[in-house]
């Protein structure tokens, strides 16, 4: 291990189950869960060679996942937050993947503004937004998860709209997010000319509330919707279900 | 029975399997599905004494059912088809319920025109729409058929923009429809001031994609939107689940 790839205070290098990849996370911080699992999933059909965007990738786990889960061509990370994008940056070299994923330390409102992507150039985009509209939630979280779990910085219409301006004609978006923002994403994925085309509904057990949704859209889609066969988390009895066994250990 | 409620060609008596109610249909129209009755039983919690509107109302199954399920005051039903309104009457007469539900013969886009409801009234609206946008699905039904699928006398948006019409402030509407135009829904309710709040999915089996949609919106509600837990159809094995069953025979 080379001297960069030294944990800092706190951090700890997590096995994500998944072909021999490991993730740094910090102690403190915002620790990733199964939404991001679940949604380097639900885009693993991407095409080869795409060109990828990860707006909002905190310690990158989305992103890493792909590189592994698909044959995408590169992948982009853009982390506002510095010792979070830091972080992913270490987590890319510990995987060697440092041909295929970069990370931009840059609020996702920034990046064509100051000329480090360019529009209409990418064939996907994901994103696990903050889940938070300012002033709901919690709110005596330190700087970090704050950041992570608010929409302090960007908000849902902002990751929607630079995921449009990135992508090309015909090119995909996939948001896994709360339930309770369905409508919001549908109406500005809409306003953005991207069309709302799948969506799959997570429960936690067979007979409960929605706890995620997962939506792929695409940029100038033609309208027509489904909702996909539907993804359980756990069994009655707490075991993950088959589902979840699978996503984890897909070709392990 | 009276010389009103005699059959006309091609029609039968249906036990709805529920309070001993009966639904007139014709063999050749369109006949009630599993939508109704589901429709109906995610209707069933609104308050007594509502005032209810059920636009596109068809043989009246919704209505018949509602009135054995709620406390409701008075259910007014719209129905554009004088032979299928005219059935619905007599399905009306055939329960004894006269007294509790109307059927007026008119095409929903024609109800405040002609001074035949009143705007800002009802508690309450429900609807199952004609599924299929003009120029989808089968062309070469029979016109009653065709009217009844089809958007051929008003728009998924027209019965939207009534039902909120009709509405008092925090009036409620319950639509059930197909997973592909739950965008669309979604667009015309916050267009037309009502705010969805709640969805259920329909899945025929708990491993496929969903079948229908419902969902209810509250006309000026305040932003706050819920998946619930699921319904399912089917077991694996062909047999209506315990969901189902229990709506069919609750309080039976």
């Amino acid at each position: 291990m080379t001297e960069e790839l030294e944990l800092k205070e706190n951090e700890r290098i997590d096995d994500l189950q998944y072909k021999g990849l490991k993730v740094i996370q910090n102690n403190k911080g915002f620790c990733f869960g199964i939404d991001s699992v679940i949604l380097s999933d639900f885009a693993k059909n991407i095409k080869d060679n795409s060109r990828v965007v990860d707006l909002g990738t905190g310690s990158g786990v989305i992103g890493l996942l792909l590189c592994k889960k698909t044959k995408l061509k590169e992948i982009i990370g853009i982390e506002i937050q510095k010792d979070v994008a830091n972080m992913a940056k270490r987590s890319i070299r510990l995987n060697n993947l440092e041909n295929m994923f970069q990370i931009v330390n840059e609020n996702i409102n920034d990046i064509f503004v100051q000329g480090i992507l360019n529009k209409n150039q990418y064939d996907v985009v994901v994103m696990n937004p903050p889940y938070k509209e300012v002033g709901t939630g919690k709110q005596n979280e330190d700087e970090v998860k704050l950041i992570s779990r608010h929409e302090i910085k960007a908000k849902l219409s902002d990751f929607i709209a630079t995921a449009s301006n990135l992508l090309k004609d015909k090119g995909e978006v996939y948001i896994v997010h709360k339930p309770e923002r369905t409508i919001d994403i549908m109406q500005k994925m809409r306003e953005n000319k991207i069309e709302p085309k799948e969506m799959k509904i997570v429960y936690p057990y067979k007979n409960i509330e929605a706890s995620l949704i997962l939506i792929k859209g695409v940029k100038g889609g033609k309208k027509f919707f489904k909702i996909m066969e539907p993804l359980y988390i756990y069994e009655n009895n707490g075991e993950y279900t088959e589902q979840i066994k699978q996503i984890y250990n897909e070709n392990n």
